[in-house]
């Protein structure tokens, strides 16, 4: 498969926006991860203290045959149910988005539901679900593909309309037991390590879930070295969607927003494919799911929050552009030394 | 010093938000910290998911003699330029609470400086700074008790004017060392462990502004079971004035979000006069100065934000308003499954 290439990060606006932090009246370096976060964003667009209006969480839902040995608390049918409350407005990330004037691209990438034609629902359906990856693969070479290739194509035809800030979230029933096996393969850990109670499984189901991880791994042996085998056979389809809008909003230079661990193991996978999107990512929330600090260890990066959410469909990710808005707002809208009159060191 | 009475948390309306955050379209108790926000708001003001519109940072400035020893790499002369920069909306709290729709209530309650009456400063002067706190008690009794009482007039004033939302903020070259002293009195420690750089002292520095606090606490000796005695050997009246602020919006029923070290310091001194203050406290973030980690378990409160930010003036209370609001408008405004016709677990 082809991916795009991956623009460098832009030195000397990071450079630019480093030399104005020092400027402004505060004591040096005072606002901490805000400073470095903004100097990033500079950096990935070309632009100091940019505004980044139009943001989108690219939110992709899907199923898994792996929900038929029990790994969830909730039945399969919840994500389909889900996606008409996200249609409707009424799930958190819609509160979220709402308060960080962000929209929802809600994208049916493989959910085992016929829905009718619905405004806001994009239908990129690749299959009903994946298959039972205990049995076999997710899903076949061709479908791993596939759901890149929408999920490139989806922020390509935003960053075309004028996309400047991205966010990936997902909604899958049973998705917390595909990322995690991904965590388990991509970072060297055991499943006990990086499993955990997703929706709020109990201590019987966790051991459970656990049990189930290390059989999928034993049965399926990924290929470490190889993201496409990871994909196909443990992944699911929103997560090669979130993998493809990520490589897509790095070659657009399009700052990307990491989720939670579901989120976090697409970007890890994208980055297993191109490495230079690590370039772009920011880590907008840490969950308490195990396996998630071991992929933000692996990608480098420090999340904004650590609030104990685990809802995933983006929502740590669209409270965390609030963040993203104080670091540029510091940056464009304070006042210098000089401007202000005030005594330096 | 006769302080009011701190009416008690509501608990019936703290379990209706508990009931009602059970019932929304997400896996239960999977918004973490921002669910027991919305119980504890619900707790403190009576209403289950407020809009807390009206909200304001009280940001007080005053100087004090300890610069004279120099403990701060800047000049005691930043203060009222500072404030002047507070005033033109070219600080960091100024963009923070523009974005956080918050005003800034400024406070002359001690600045070294005679300001012309000027649009938006409240002057309240105790006295042109306080005393060197090495030499002899910062400020005396009296003093003390009219800073206090300048605190609990300004936050009434703004209650009476319908304040729903509070967090203190500071501005005074020195007051780390007032506040870090303070702290090692409160918390029971020594000097080398609650003492920081502030706004940015070198390694040299650091030891000299332990030594001088060794010395403060050794020649005033504060008694750690009286916060006036407390107050007046080594406060300083922006601490003060915070305390007040602390102790009437608990009064109130309003909740009051904590800022870094020094804002802290003032709500623990709140806290030591008027234990029932705690039930009113937010943490809004975790400054990385030394002390602030032990005021903050001393408080039994657990920060929202944990950015490495060390400006003061608000500036992370600003910054944790959002949080705020994320947690009543997810408690607000999301579907139930009920109503949504989303199975339950």
């Amino acid at each position: 498969m082809r991916f795009p290439v991956i623009p460098p990060i832009n030195e000397d606006k990071r450079k630019e926006a480093a030399d104005r932090q020092n400027l402004l009246t505060k004591p040096t370096g005072s606002m901490g991860r805000l400073e470095d976060l903004s100097i990033d964003i500079a950096g990935m667009t070309g632009i100091v203290a940019p505004e980044l209006k139009k943001r989108s969480v690219f939110l992709m839902a899907a199923d898994h045959g792996i929900t038929r040995e029990g790994v969830s608390p909730y039945p399969a049918e919840v994500t389909p149910q889900m996606v008409m409350n996200f249609l409707n407005h009424g799930a958190a990330v819609n509160v979220l988005t709402r308060q960080s004037h962000s929209d929802v691209v809600i994208v049916d990438i493989g959910v085992n539901y016929k829905f009718p034609d619905l405004p806001g629902l994009l239908s990129r359906k690749v299959a009903m679900g994946t298959e039972n990856m205990l049995e076999g693969p997710a899903m076949s070479h061709e479908q791993a593909e596939k759901a890149l290739q929408t999920g490139m194509d989806v922020l390509n035809e935003a960053a075309d309309r004028g996309l400047e800030l991205a966010a990936t979230g997902e909604m899958g029933i049973g998705n917390t037991t595909s990322a995690a096996a991904i965590t388990a393969v991509l970072c060297g850990r055991a499943p006990v390590e990086v499993t955990g109670r997703g929706t709020g499984l109990d201590d019987a189901g966790l051991v459970r879930k656990i049990a189930i991880i290390e059989e999928i791994l034993k049965e399926r042996k990924p290929d470490p070295d190889d993201p496409m085998d990871i994909l196909c056979k443990i992944g699911g389809f929103e997560i090669a969607g979130m993998a493809g809008v990520t490589i897509a909003a790095a070659s657009r230079k399009i700052p990307l927003v990491m989720d939670g661990l579901i989120s976090t193991a697409a970007a890890a996978l994208a980055a297993a494919f191109v490495p230079e999107v690590r370039n772009y990512l920011i880590a907008g929330h840490r969950s308490p799911e195990n396996g998630h600090r071991f992929l933000l260890e692996k990608l480098g990066k420090y999340p904004l929050l650590q609030l104990d959410m685990r809802v995933g469909e983006g929502t740590g990710a669209a409270l965390a552009f609030n963040l993203v808005d104080a670091a540029n707002n510091i940056l464009r809208e304070m006042a210098t030394f000089d401007s202000a009159g005030i005594s330096n060191r």
